[in-house]
């Protein structure tokens, strides 16, 4: 915290900072419990909570085979592999006794714990009181589940949300849900790192003549939802310069960050085009606090002074999809009001996932213990070497796609320009309409575009239809995003590309003749 | 369907018949979907959904132990316990590829079809097509979550819920956070297993002098929250004969019915004074039809010819409570619009937990398959084999802990009464206040009596807590309410029982002096 700022460091200044930021349906909110949450001495008998008895579940145990390298095909099991027994009784911070049980709300203490550290080593927000007890962190059923959770508690008719003008339409879904209102704010869409993402002088003309501009008829934001880093569909990171600016007009203007970030692990060095698939992820320099600290963008929450940045992180792009499990940061009192929403509608996250994740993160760091660690800083580290594996692969297949899209005839004919991507796992690529007027009815051509990469064996995602507002980005929409996460190999990825080049060049000699 | 009626078949007619019962809200949700569902052909590469290739995660396997029989100390492996094993590529219709990925809200198909085959064979709905077209069942993330689906799609402001007097509070929770207002509704509390549940007098009274009625000022109830079978806190199931007359006031007045049925699997014969043990889920004769067609209490689905009833069932209590999975069972249009919801928040379940449970009861079902049966039909029967056997433990348990209390100086007294549960996992013990008055302020003397339980080293929930409006069920909350799902063993409960015993002893004691 800088000296002398009034910041809300305990619960009840930030109840009265961030109380005004409440939906009005939170009020109706309260889990009706029937149960004492008190403590009882342990020769109680426990006939209150209707739990089942562990020993009623059908699974005895659960082992995982667990990769400690991503497309493993390692025959040397005791390298690349371990492996994970759970069972009634163990691991004895998490048996499956405890982890198919009823559980916290908040999530499973062994893997909260985990969370709350690796997000005090890497983003520790500003705000944070020395105990770390203004702000928490609490599980959630993947990122869609965390978004619903946070814009159900800040949303309702009254509020403005303003989103990156392409974004993850879902999560306009979740603001329109409570009666929100989306607006779209201006990018810039370029490759140059210093410069990409949301346009920030537009976004301080927006804000600073509300009344008179164009959403005059609405009330002024009281958020932002932003993917920052390689956000979706761009590929795009927003500087550290531009999140300070934005973090000002945040103050200034008193909205709240939402800052989505499932992408930011996978940060790309630039592309070499005199080595094409050098990748710095390969090099013995490569540390863990290099990769931390050079190559991740920092969050909103390294700025945050005020305790006015919303962080959702994942576990399914850097463990699985499938697990559902996500987290929440934020400052306590906001949190609070979240998790109320999570008492009366999901309750806690799947055991089994967290188990999972739990079980599988502590057996990396236990089959690479050294002496010299704690075992906190063991499961820390084996996490973050796994992230940075998954990191390297996306990086190759990003280079491996970019090479091959710059070696197709159609790029070579200046049929499109590539936004090489900072982070993520998006490409996207732009048309360059050369000598023709770019059409007035951009969706249609681009439907037609779609044709002649479908004939031709590819499957993108028109980026008109990431367009919060398809009016007000019609200018800059003729793009199409490819993602290099499911592509089963290399071979794929430049056939993919080969693909590509054929079907836009196809389309322009249409559009031509 | 009887002959003649005009119950909706098809969408068209359900939409028509159940529009006016959605909430405001529902209009607002919408999944703003950026891909298409159209199919591709096999060669195309998909390079549009953001999916993590299946060898980025790090869980290659998942065996699991599984025991056939509840609190299984069979050292004989092949008898009673078998095994599942899940990796990328198999169990083929299931593998780890497709669960650990993002994937359908509803549900991964072969666990949504074995739980639809299920309803069918137990709970066909009346009003179903011979397609079974016109309905449908989706996976869901716990009853809760259930609950909170299914309340924010049909309640708003404007909608009067009726509950029975006493429920599972946070019920009212998820009723009350859409704006709705919950209204007690009458039960007798009886183990006269003929009368027990709800009054369905009161109830017929309330409703056709609604404008006149306390309530007046209320809009007519668009919704009944039930609990019919073994119902939690009071271990009673509304009779079939009562089940039709209230269908028959939902269609005079036009509501909907929402049965909550975690509980229904575990029924319970009669208790027998004469031989208190007495188990006739151990007997020889009791076969899976018996126990589908005697024992269980049939779902209001199976009355259901205008497709009004909306069915929860939920894994908690026959599997894992820590799974986070249930499923909701509705007429094709309203599931729908509850699916509309979880495509923008929740998204599907835990695939975790969808693939353990399908591993689950297809090993059981591999186990013991024979050849003169279909897999699903093997399927089907080993779950139900496994569901009795549960069934089976919680009657013991029952029988121990009435026998115990039955024994108690405190009982034998005259201090209170038992109400034999029909079925679940709660019996609610009632005080008889004998000589002396009821006392006015029931609420401050029960948390007396808990004072002496919890002295004597017992936990119990208080009744008042579980009522709807402690008002209303002033005079009838004077009872406790156990559970037999949680403790080690019989010992344990006999234990607990006597220290009831003691308990309420020395409050009456205590009153008397």
């Amino acid at each position: 915290m800088t000296a002398g700022s009034t910041a809300p460091v305990d619960y009840a200044s930030l109840k009265k900072k961030f109380q005004p930021f409440l939906s009005r349906r939170v009020e109706n909110r309260s889990l009706k419990c029937f149960w004492n949450a008190s403590e009882l001495s342990d020769d109680v008998i426990e006939l209150a909570g209707g739990m089942p008895n562990e020993r009623f579940f059908p699974v005895e145990s659960i082992d995982l085979k667990i990769s400690k390298v991503p497309f493993n095909d390692n025959p040397k099991w005791h390298n690349s592999f371990t492996t994970a027994h759970l069972d009634l009784n163990s691991p004895i911070e998490l048996p499956i006794a405890r982890s198919l049980q009823y559980a916290e709300t908040k999530g499973l203490p062994p893997l909260l714990h985990f969370v709350k550290d690796m997000v005090c080593r890497i983003n520790r927000p500003v705000f944070s009181d020395e105990t770390e007890s203004n702000w928490d962190v609490i599980l959630s059923g993947g990122s869609n589940d965390s978004m619903f959770k946070v814009f159900e508690t800040i949303c309702d008719e009254s509020t403005t949300v303003m989103i990156e003008e392409f974004t993850f339409t879902p999560a306009m879904s979740n603001v329109e849900a409570t009666g929100a209102k989306v607006i779209p704010i201006k990018m810039d869409l370029t490759f140059d790192r210093e410069r990409q993402g949301i346009d920030v002088e537009d976004l301080t003309r927006l804000l600073d003549n509300w009344s008179t501009g164009p959403y005059k008829h609405l009330n002024k934001p009281k958020v932002l939802y932003t993917i920052a880093t390689g956000q979706n569909p761009t590929g795009m990171s927003v500087p550290r310069w531009k999140r300070e600016k934005i973090y000002q007009l945040a103050q200034k203007h008193d909205f709240l960050i939402v800052e989505d970030d499932p992408y930011g692990y996978m940060y790309f060095p630039s592309y070499n085009p005199q080595n094409p698939l050098e990748n710095p992820y390969d090099s013995s320099d490569l540390t863990i606090e290099r990769y931390l600290n050079d190559f991740l963008m920092k969050s909103f929450l390294t700025l945050d002074t005020d305790a006015r940045v919303i962080r959702l992180e994942t576990f399914s792009k850097i463990f699985a999809p499938g697990l559902r499990l996500s987290f929440i940061v934020a400052n306590k009192f906001l949190l609070q009001k979240i998790l109320d929403l999570a008492d009366i509608t999901t309750r806690a996250p799947s055991g089994t996932s967290q188990a999972i994740v739990y079980s599988t993160i502590k057996a990396m760091a236990e089959s690479e213990m050294s002496s010299s660690v704690s075992f906190r800083d063991a499961m820390f580290e084996s996490w973050i070497k796994w992230i940075m594996q998954i990191a390297s692969k996306y990086n190759h297949r990003k280079n491996v796609t970019l090479k091959a899209l710059y070696e197709t005839e159609s790029y070579q004919a200046g049929h499109f320009t590539v936004m090489e991507p900072s982070a993520g796992m998006f490409i996207i690529i732009k048309l360059d309409w050369g000598i023709f007027d770019r059409p007035d009815n951009l969706p249609q051509q681009m439907d037609i575009l779609d044709e002649f990469l479908v004939k031709n064996g590819v499957k993108l995602v028109l980026g008109y239809k990431m367009a919060v507002c398809q009016e007000y980005s019609e200018q800059n929409s003729d793009f199409l995003r490819l993602t290099i996460a499911y592509a089963k190999d290399d071979d794929q990825l430049i056939e993919a590309s080969r693909r590509i080049g054929n079907g836009i060049k196809e389309f322009f000699d249409t559009v031509r003749s």
